[in-house]
C-alpha cells in the first residue's frame, strides 16, 4: 500500500570518533523514505532550496521515491550540524539553520491523496495536524515528535496526537510528554491521549511497542562498529510504517515484525556515515539481519 | 548443585520517590542468596557485627540459607544509605560506613569446600581471589566489580579475573574496566581477561549476554512499579547463578534462560522496598513471571 511522509529534507555536517561528513543529504523524511523504499513505493512531501541538485534528487530517484510533493523554493535547504562523542548515544547540535524549513506549508498534492499509510516526521505539529487533515481516508497515520514542541507547542501536538493512530518517539519525549518516569505508565498516558500504538525508541537499546493490553520490547543489536547514529530514529520509523504498509495489516504480530524491521533498518544505517550503509543495502542483507535479531533474542521455556 | 557467594551483609537506609526504609536487612550477598535461594540451597560467606540480631539471622534461616560461613565479630555491621529519584536508574550514595566490612578476610569453612557454583560478589578483588583459590574444585565461579575497584586496584582484579567463568557486571563499568565504549567490543576485551561468559547488567533495559560466537540480550520488563532498585544487580545475579547450579550446565540455552531467571527475579525484587517482594514470592509467580518475558520478546519471522 502506498505510503507518504512528511518532513524535513536537510544538508547535514557530522562528526564523530569514526569520521566526519560535511553536506551530506539527511533529514527526517529523507532517512525514513529511503529506509522505508526497502518495503514500499513512498511519496515525499517536504521542502528544498535552490542549493538542493541533481545528484540529491538522483539519490531518491534511484530508490525509487515519488517526489512529486518535494517542493523546491527560492533559498537555502534546511542545515544540521552536530558531533558524537563517548556512548554516542546524544549528539550535540553544533549548528541549525532552517532556511526554506521556516516557512514549509505542506500541501498535499492531488496525486498524493489516496496515500494509505501515512508518517508525520517531526516537524511543528501544527504542520502535521495541517496534513493530517488533507488525508481523511488514511488507514494507519503515525507521528513522531520532540522535545522543542513538548515545551513549546504543547496543544497543538495535542491536537496532532489526537488524529493519529501511532505514536513512534523517543523515551525522554515520553516522559517529557506524559509528565510520567516510569514508561508503562507513560506509554499508557499516551495512548490515551489519542495514538492506539505507542512505540517508544530506546536508541542502543532498543524500542518497546504498547499497544491495547499487550507490550513488547526488542533489545537493539549490539553492532561492532557504529560510526554515526543521525537518523537512526527516522530509520527505525521508515522501517516499522514500511513494514506496515507492505502487509496492510496492524495485527499484533505484524506491529511486533514491524518493530524488528524498524530495528534491523536502523542497525544498518549507523554502521555508516549519513546514508551511506542504507543506500548500499539488498534484500538478502535484510533478510539476514532479521535472522540475527531473532537469535539474539530467542529462549527457550524455563 | 551447591552454590556459594561471598559479599556483603549491610543495613541499608533508602529514600525513594516511593517511600523510605531505615537499617533495613540488605547487601549483595543478602540480596543473591534470598534470590539464588528459590532455585536451589545457597551457602553464604560474610561479616555481621554486633547489631546483627536473631531478626535478621530469621530471614536467611527461613530461606535456607547456609550461614556457617557468616562471621558475626565485634563491632557494627557494614551500612548505606542512598536515594533515588527521576528515572531511578542510579542511586545517590548518602553515606557509607564499612564497619566490620573494612577488616573482612572471609575464609571458606570446610562444609562450603565442596561447593561447586561460586558468586564473588563485589568485594575487594585480591578478597575474591582469596576465596576462589580456597575452591580449587569449583565448576563455574562468576564474579561481580564496580568502579572502584577498576580504577584503584586494576591489577588485582585482573588476576581475579584471570581465575573466574562469568562476569557479571554493569554495562558503563564493562566500558570502564574494557577501555572501549562499544558494547560487543567491549564485551570481546572483557573474555580475553579470563571469563568466557560475559553478562552486562544494563538496569531496566535488561542484560546482554556473551559467550564464543554468540549474544543474546533480553528487555527489562516495563514495571508499572518500581519503588527502589537497591540490590536489583544482585538479585539478577542470584537467579542466574541459582539456574545454572540448579541445572548444573553451563550450554548456551541454560545460560539463555539463567539470564531470564536473572531478570525475572530482579523484576520483583525493584517492586517494594528492600527484600520485601524476595521474600513474598512462590514458585508459580516465578513461572509465570517468566512467561511474560516470553510474551515481551517474541515475534515471527519475517
Amino acid at each position: 500500500m502506498s505510503l507518504l511522509v512528511v518532513g524535513s529534507v536537510a544538508f547535514d555536517s557530522i562528526q564523530s570518533p569514526y569520521g566526519r561528513i560535511e553536506n551530506a543529504l539527511g533529514g527526517a523524511a529523507t532517512y525514513f523514505s529511503v529506509s522505508a523504499s526497502w518495503f514500499v513505493p513512498v511519496r515525499m512531501l517536504a521542502v528544498v532550496g535552490e542549493d538542493f541538485g541533481a545528484k540529491e534528487m538522483d539519490v531518491f530517484t534511484r530508490r525509487g521515491i515519488d517526489t512529486d510533493g518535494l517542493e523546491h523554493v527560492a533559498g537555502k535547504t534546511f542545515r544540521w550540524a552536530g558531533e558524537y562523542s563517548g556512548t554516542m548515544n546524544e549528539a550535540k547540535t553544533l549548528d541549525t539553520q532552517l532556511n526554506v524549513f521556516e516557512t514549509f506549508a505542506p500541501r498535499v498534492p492531488p496525486s498524493y491523496q489516496s496515500s494509505e499509510f501515512v508518517f508525520l516526521a517531526n516537524i511543528h505539529p501544527a504542520l502535521q495536524l495541517h496534513v493530517r487533515q488533507q488525508l481523511p481516508g488514511a488507514r494507519a497515520v503515525g507521528l513522531d515528535s520532540m522535545n522543542l514542541w513538548i515545551r513549546e507547542t504543547p496543544e497543538d501536538l495535542k491536537k496532532a496526537l489526537a488524529v493519529v493512530d501511532i505514536l513512534i518517539i523517543n523515551e525522554a519525549e515520553a516522559r517529557m510528554l506524559s509528565g510520567d518516569m516510569n514508561l508503562r505508565r507513560a506509554a499508557a498516558v499516551l495512548r490515551r491521549m489519542g495514538p492506539r500504538i505507542v512505540v517508544l525508541k530506546r536508541g542502543e537499546y532498543g524500542a518497546s511497542l504498547f499497544t491495547e493490553g499487550s507490550s513488547f520490547s526488542a533489545p537493539g543489536l549490539p553492532l561492532e562498529i557504529v560510526k554515526d547514529p543521525t537518523g537512526a530514529g527516522d530509520t527505525f520509523a521508515g522501517g516499522f510504517m514500511g513494514h506496515l504498509a507492505k502487509v496492510g495489516d496492524l495485527s499484533e504480530s505484524h506491529l511486533r515484525r514491524a518493530v524488528i524491521y524498524g530495528s534491523v533498518m536502523a542497525s544498518f544505517a549507523v554502521e555508516d556515515f549519513g546514508l551511506a550503509r542504507l543506500l548500499k543495502l539488498d534484500a538478502s542483507q535484510i533478510a539476514a539481519r532479521y535472522r540475527e535479531f531473532q537469535n539474539l533474542t530467542q529462549f527457550d521455556a524455563g
